[in-house]
């Protein structure tokens, strides 16, 4: 599998384009933990995942964290390359989940394509759209529902991602996820826990019953 | 002033471009309150705002509310044609708070020429972007921002709005525009006024001192 198998427009470039681009492409590869992007790599530019698990959340001045989406095989980050757009004003970090592997497409050689590609600039609104789509649903999670259903809703969401009812993950990091404190986790992990929905030792949150989260969620 | 005046990238169309676009625009007057767009409009189509004022805000299903943000003389509501992208996976409603007077492009005409002009995608990623940096914006003020001072911020920025120091607005007004409840609103209120910040009367709230509000925004 080569890049012109995942870039999904690629049958829309001129031969001339998709040699500007493949010439201009990076492959990389970093150990989960590793920061991609952030407020201070100024420009880092679009990155479509061969493999691993990317995340991307926005910082508080304090250091408080949320998780605004999380990024798959396939998926291209777009906002790592914000200067391409005078319009965005904001800066997310972007956070290798698992180890990575990707392309790196340089913002100066995205842009170029995107001025002269009307079918290029139009994919771009749509990976736009889809990130600021997620967004919106995170702001009415925030908004409209109470944290017990968002843990809930999280745990069931992990577990489909590692395919696995045994999460290995602390408190701490679900707090950094939905933007709470590590407090408030901890008394709601408990009280799943007397619920039967959960079992908690060590680092690890165990599912026992993804029906009753399920339910829980709503 | 004329539509050619309005539209920022009138000079980047093509004369056929122009003339087409031209033909399917309408000019529309509505008086304050009158709701344009909503997930049961199905696709209403851009607003180019040549006066007035309007307000853009999500829903819960309890009916619930948060402006998202607030559009002006001269600027565009894309999310009124969410259908445009399919990647746009939720809903705005959208409200004139002022009587306005807009032209609506209606949504086909402007996909038409999205589609075959880069110059014309590119504005309208540029459009996404604006409205997707104000929700981030907000999304921090909702996650790290206590409501004291965002009452203050929204005061602020109505008085400024308004060139008013007198705003004739409800609680329940400002809880809808905040996300919060009225009782809430009316507490923080009444701790603004014993502060010596505001001064309140029926449907009114006014600013007494704005050195002051601006300091407890931060």
């Amino acid at each position: 599998m080569t890049f012109q198998d995942y870039f999904p427009i690629w049958n829309k470039l001129s031969t001339n384009q998709q040699m500007r681009l493949c010439s201009n492409l990076l492959l990389r590869s970093v150990p989960r933990g590793t920061v991609l992007h952030n407020g201070e790599t100024n420009c880092t530019g679009l990155l479509l995942i061969k493999s691993g698990q990317l995340r991307a959340y926005i910082l508080s001045e304090e250091g408080r964290e949320i998780t605004l989406y999380r990024l798959f095989e396939r998926d291209i980050c777009l906002l790592s390359a914000s200067c391409i757009m005078n319009s965005i004003q904001f800066t997310i970090t972007v956070e290798a989940e698992k180890d990575t592997d990707f392309w790196l497409i340089p913002a100066e050689a995205y842009q170029q394509l995107m001025e002269e590609s009307a079918p290029v600039a139009n994919f771009t609104n749509e990976l736009m759209a889809s990130r600021f789509s997620e967004v919106i649903w995170l702001m009415e999670q925030i908004m409209w529902k109470s944290m017990d259903k968002r843990v809930a809703a999280f745990l069931l969401e992990e577990a489909a991602i590692e395919n696995s009812d045994e999460l290995k993950i602390t408190h701490e990091s679900i707090a950094n996820h939905l933007g709470s404190h590590r407090e408030v986790i901890t008394r709601l992990l408990r009280f799943l826990q007397n619920e039967g929905m959960v079992k908690l030792s060590r680092g690890t949150v165990k599912l026992l019953d993804e029906a009753k989260l399920a339910k829980l969620r709503g």
